[in-house]
């Protein structure tokens, strides 16, 4: 009898091509296939919830696969532990439990939710290196909420969209887009049903010239209107991105 | 004309032999002193407030050093951090200021405060790798704040003293013990005029056992009043220390 689990996954994605297989380089994917397969000697296929970038890391991925035998979710998640750490992958199952084989991390999801992280000062990162966005300019918070409220709701986000992107419309709505400044952290979270490739961080890297004087508040909304790449900022990097939660 | 300079420094401990030049190894000291003679080809020593041991962090450790010229001061920030980077050494100078010679790093500092990191769950640290205490049981933050109030004020702190530890007394006054939980987190926030050697590791190692059960809140004053190192509780790991200030 085949059983589904759903498991809970952390990962740092500074050393990582991402989370799906590649032919060459770590991916979370293949290491938690390799795992599995120390753990029960099953060759299957694990499916992610969301399918982050090189360098993305991820608070609670969310991930399913199908075992033959039944197992102890608690034994299961302490030996996939123990064979990640043997494989020094920078990824932990943080829970796993039975599912029904009508779930599927991906396509039951009903929101997803990320945080982005910048840090403003002159000194390199060191405690947070690899954990933030290093900007050495002063941001100015208010004005990227007053941009970033033109982006909550449902819009054509081309503008906003990686030109390698194969969702089928680039019409989404944005849930919600709150930005909190503690000390020198500038965090950001976002929630939506999906997301297009790249769009938080293409949303944070076009935000954070409003926030550095390079754009106003209103050119947000041009930006957003012109449904063009090459009219928004840059995409913001990598590190300072973090899958926070996927809701089902 | 000889000109004093302080810095405040961050770094992480994980690969460092601690804040002290050593025979073999990295110290943030040494670390320090080469970027300077890059910087200026002045072979000077610099003065730590607080030498924190092998592994422990720094959020804003202070240090002061003399030089024979005087140098702008944001100039000298921004290029110790460059040859700080060159030598990918994990310390950043956050910021850099001209005192007087009276003013001494160690012996001027008037108070200084840490924090200690605890996170409890089953799953390893990934994200938080080298930057916490991972406690796989529960704890029970109310009785070790029951215990912690035994260790406020002036004591003999002879129990939670390393063997090695090279005070003239074991008298001290401790000026605060919070601890604050915050999801999976348990953040300890002391502060004193001065600590003794490993003494803040100890008592996190000692009240971690009141929270796992092992001891109850008031055995820590009975081993507060033993003044006997091998009574108290082991010593907690280098990786969740933090230095977090240093008062004037």
């Amino acid at each position: 009898m085949i059983q589904r689990y759903k498991i809970i996954i952390e990962y740092d994605g500074t050393t990582l091509l991402g989370w799906q297989k590649q032919q060459d380089g770590k991916s979370v994917q293949e290491f938690l296939e390799k795992a599995i397969y120390s753990f029960c000697q099953e060759d299957i296929e694990v499916y992610g919830a969301g399918r982050t970038d090189a360098g993305v890391h991820a608070l609670a991925q969310v991930a399913h696969f199908d075992l033959q035998k039944e197992v102890d979710v608690f034994r299961l998640q302490e030996a996939l532990n123990a064979h990640l750490r043997a494989m020094e992958a920078p990824v932990a199952v943080l829970s796993a439990q039975k599912v029904g084989s009508d779930f599927h991390a991906r396509y039951s999801a009903k929101g997803r939710s990320y945080l982005y992280r910048i840090t403003t000062r002159r000194a390199p990162l060191i405690i947070d290196k690899n954990r933030s966005w290093l900007v050495v300019v002063p941001l100015d918070v208010k004005k990227m909420r007053e941009g970033a409220k033109y982006l909550i709701g449902y819009h054509d986000f081309s503008s906003f969209r990686a030109v390698k992107c194969q969702a089928k419309t680039p019409l989404k709505t944005l849930d919600k887009l709150e930005i909190i400044e503690e000390k020198e952290n500038i965090i950001f979270y976002v929630e939506a049903r999906s997301f297009l490739h790249h769009q938080v961080r293409n949303m944070v890297g076009t935000l954070k010239m409003v926030g550095d004087g390079h754009l106003s508040p209103e050119d947000i909304k041009t930006i957003l209107e012109a449904k063009d790449r090459r009219r928004a900022g840059p995409t913001a990097p990598a590190c300072g991105l973090y899958l926070k939660e996927i809701m089902y």
